[in-house]
């Protein structure tokens, strides 16, 4: 019974004399002199407990059983440790507690790996036992900060006004992007349920019912082959708000991050937070989610270049396409092989190649400085404040691969040059997002955003002029040049909304059987909306250092999407396919307890 | 813009002269006299702003545009009404709202009905218009209950320690009892995830984990025929605890739904609840979830009646059967119609017939009272406390048939005799559950709660000699008859679990096929632990009054497991179901958009 308890880690010197009861598992057992020595862990930390001798209750025999692991019951006496035996590498080092009555109350066989952190042990045992990973240290803390994060959030929009409502799991698949997870329906034969890819729609209908303010820590789904920071089920912190504009949600927002990251990790962030629009964004940076805790700015020559007698540079300014530059401080001495090295690397970028002028003591080295005058590379220089020491990067391309070439290369770089701050929270807006971007593959336009996102009121006009300068009510929250939230005022008015789904090559009647129920509730009395989401698991990532975001998911699944300690997914018996009507294809064995292995 | 909105139904006399900017949606609109008057309705509530013919900016001919819905930003001065015209039925009745500025932010279509409470119209309708449906009052109410309920939880639950864990939705099949929904796997082909019908293993092996205090607001899924109070997917408040026994997790949750009840509806729920035994349960009201706002009690006349000349009954003893009956006050004038009817009823239940003898004014009348001498038909009157003008109900059967018979007709005579006080809060526990019982169509032991519930310790030997008459550590919170939340403390020791998989039939093979992870799990220091789950569903349908699952759910589905509004489940592409390696079964047209209707 808890009644009475004390947890392990709260211990302190000030119980010294008290008695105390603790549960928990054996981390440690050690003989020293007759007596055992059990470091004893709980939810809460570790403290030492000490089985003397003369226990009553043939305690010490018991006592001399417990293994690592083993669960256990007990009451004790804190008492202050002899002098010299102190562990300042414990909270709790100071103390120890001398066991009265103790009772074994689990046995444990040996875990395939210890219960402690920085575990050097293959992540598949690890995902398989998950239940002893989840008992390390780490991701217990792992654990408290989500649920902590949670209780932030939940308690900051209830204060804000807003509702948490719950939406379907069980909805309707409408493919826009990723692939659906999909349910076969056992009384609408031939009929499926779709996975929610986010609530987006619900939440638009929400607010089409007037709730004015809504919220969800809402799961979401989405079949693609998975990265390092992708699962197939995730979490995001979902809003929506009716009658605003961006300065309405722009300032809610930040002070909600603000006030996590406060709590959570004691680092104020400085608010209001910058704002770039995604023009500045991919002009400086090369990205829409600029990484601002370095400089390594991207630089147009283009004026300087157009006119000299270098070709490539000249030719490519000629046809509409950017030749920029990024400085490198201090790297003169890079070597030649590093310097073959982030070409190769800004080719995965599509970039062709990537000129340099190195500013060395002894003189400039380059292969393409003969092209210049004396006069053009003085002007290039002064352009990117370039100083002896330095390297100067050059792309000349398409202005799509010329930013993403030059906006990875500043990142390579300044992991190279180790110019990222360790602790730095840098966060800001990205605004004016375009609506549209030029799908080349479907040779159509695709929303940027999505595709419920409102255009910006001053570019209306060019929907049917210029769609792809048209900008949109979109904002992103950038934090450390990582994407953590998202949103968007979005479209209220059904005839914007199917122009939008025009441009982006729906035919009506596709718009209708897809978005039909959508198009005909922005008919009654639909109010101006937008809302935003958090990715969930990311923010908990940067809150707790994780690079690796099966860390921050109790039950994660592997990059195949499996769970290696259930065997998840597995095969199911004929009877359950039967009443679903469905069959797997042929050549597939089911019904036969197999299960698949990773 | 949000800023300096007031909300229509927070306006006061305090505010009279004061300059307000609402917004909203038209409730009615009405000219008198030359001046319009809106009602203004948003999330808060209802205010009513007036238009006069001399506004500024042609005001007043947009005004004559407002129709029902459409959606109006405006600023005003507040105003105390004109002397006889207030509205004493409305909160903000003594005040209205005198338009200065105001624009028509979007238009409405006639809904397909009014935006108002104690709505007579087709549910069909309704759900496929949810987003007109909640706007009214009445389910906005609901809205706004579910979310502070979710709110007092969270934070009562943190405030005790309890961690919130997010458990994975895309699980493993292991149908038991209800069926699962199943997920096909695109990566691994042939193979199936299943929604999970609880967390219950996840909350367990995270008690492995040693998280010790976990809570969820949990989305569950059971693929079951529908009935008025079931959704495919549903959601519990779902929570474990390691190191406990039941005195530590019933008092905290009763402490739990005490102050849901106090801070929403102000109603005090006296602690500690009552509790009953499984058995005293059905001796006294024949359900293991009694309604006790009323007495009706079942009693025992099997002493009475055993050596009787009433052969059905004196049998039914001999046989080990049951003789019970229920004494109804003040119903001696009950019509034969009314009479014959019950025994209708109860037939429903199984019993063959329902006997009964009349103590009217006028003298006994009974077909069974010429079997009994004068003394017996004394003894039990005495027996069940009769008086003159009450109906003693007599029903002899196998014990199971009479508790579910009689039990059935207390609750039917309560209503009949309008006995149930219609603001009472009935709240007791059920403990003490069997462990086991047997399902006479697989001709096998089922576990009563669920096959991971612990035999308590002093029944455990009982375990190899007489299963049935094992109790178990299962606890039930009965709320006016309606089961509220159900847990148990569970097994924590893999012989034990295995001695019950064995029992309720499952082959060695098939307990390590289903569930050797946890199997295997119980086997490295495993705590001792136990739980509970809250329908939350059922709970806002309690504290709002709502007999209608559905109303409380922001879009649920109908008794097909259907959405109405969004025409889910639906037909999907040939493509995608090629991905997921399945076929429909043949007969079923696919790939053709077709959505079923109902």
């Amino acid at each position: 019974m808890l009644k009475g308890r004390t947890e392990a880690g709260l211990l302190t010197e000030e119980m010294i004399g008290q008695k105390v009861k603790l549960f928990g598992w054996v981390q440690t057992r050690r003989d020293h002199g007759g007596v055992i020595f059990v470091d004893l862990r709980d939810r809460s930390g570790v403290v030492q407990v000490v089985f003397n001798p003369d226990m009553a209750n043939e305690g010490f025999l018991s006592a001399e059983r417990l293994r690592s692991e083993y669960v256990v019951e007990l009451e004790g006496l804190v008492r202050q440790r002899p002098e010299g035996s102190e562990n300042p590498s414990m909270t709790t080092g100071g103390i120890e507690v001398v066991v009265g009555e103790f009772a074994i109350l689990n046995r444990a066989k040996t875990p395939a790996f210890y219960i402690q952190d920085n575990l050097e042990v293959d992540e598949t045992v690890r995902l398989k036992y998950r239940y002893l990973d989840l008992r390390r240290p780490e991701l217990q803390k792992v654990l408290m900060v989500k649920h902590k994060v949670m209780q932030i959030m939940r308690s900051f929009l209830d204060q804000n006004g807003f509702l948490e409502i719950e939406t379907p799991i069980l909805g309707r698949s409408t493919p826009e992007g990723a692939r659906d997870y999909l349910v076969p329906s056992r009384v609408n034969q031939g009929c499926f349920y779709g996975l929610p890819q986010s609530p987006q729609i619900y939440k638009q209908l929400l607010m089409v019912a007037g709730v004015e303010k809504y919220f969800q820590i809402a799961r979401c789904f989405r079949d693609e082959d998975l990265r390092a920071d992708r699962q197939p089920e995730f979490t995001q912190l979902d809003m929506e708000m009716s009658f605003i504009e961006i300065e309405d949600i722009i300032p809610l927002m930040e002070q909600l991050i603000a006030k996590i990251f406060l709590e959570v990790t004691g680092k104020e962030i400085p608010l209001p937070l910058p704002r770039l629009s995604y023009a500045e964004a991919m002009e400086r940076y090369g990205s829409d989610k600029p990484d601002t805790r370095f400089g390594l700015e991207l630089v147009d020559v283009a004026q300087v270049v157009r006119e000299s007698g270098f070709k490539v540079f000249a030719d490519t300014v000629a046809k509409g396409g950017r030749v920029m530059a990024v400085c490198a401080k201090g790297c003169s001495g890079m070597p030649r092989r590093e310097l073959d090295d982030l070409t190769k690397f800004v080719s995965q970028y599509g970039a062709k190649g990537l000129a340099y002028i190195v500013l060395a003591e002894e003189g400039m080295k380059s292969p393409i400085i003969k092209f210049f005058t004396e006069e053009e590379i003085q002007r290039i220089i002064a352009a990117v404040g370039g100083e002896t020491g330095d390297i100067i990067f050059f792309c000349a391309d398409k202005e799509d691969i010329v930013f993403h070439a030059l906006g990875n290369l500043r990142i390579e770089l300044a992991k190279r040059l180790r110019l990222i701050p360790g602790d730095a929270v840098n966060c800001l807006w990205v605004t004016e997002f375009p609506l549209l971007e030029y799908d080349e593959e479907e040779k159509r336009f695709a929303a940027k955003h999505h595709q419920f996102t409102a255009p910006m009121n001053e570019d209306r006009e060019l929907l049917d002029t210029d769609p792809l300068n048209v900008r949109s009510k979109a904002y992103d929250m950038v934090l450390n040049g990582m994407e953590l939230g998202g949103g968007s005022i979005r479209i209220h008015q059904r005839d914007i909304q199917e122009k939008i789904f025009k441009l982006i090559g729906l035919s009506e009647e596709e718009a209708h059987e897809k978005f039909g129920y959508l198009l005909d509730a922005f008919e009654y009395g639909t109010p101006p909306h937008g809302g935003l989401a958090f990715g969930l698991d990311r923010l908990i990532m940067i809150l707790t250092g994780r690079d690796n975001i099966r860390d921050v998911i109790a039950f994660p699944k592997t990059q195949s999407a499996s769970c290696l300690m259930m065997q998840a997914p597995s095969a199911v018996s004929g009877q359950q396919l039967k009443e679903l009507h469905i069959k797997t294809e042929s050549g597939v064995k089911n019904g036969q307890n197999k299960t698949q292995n990773n």
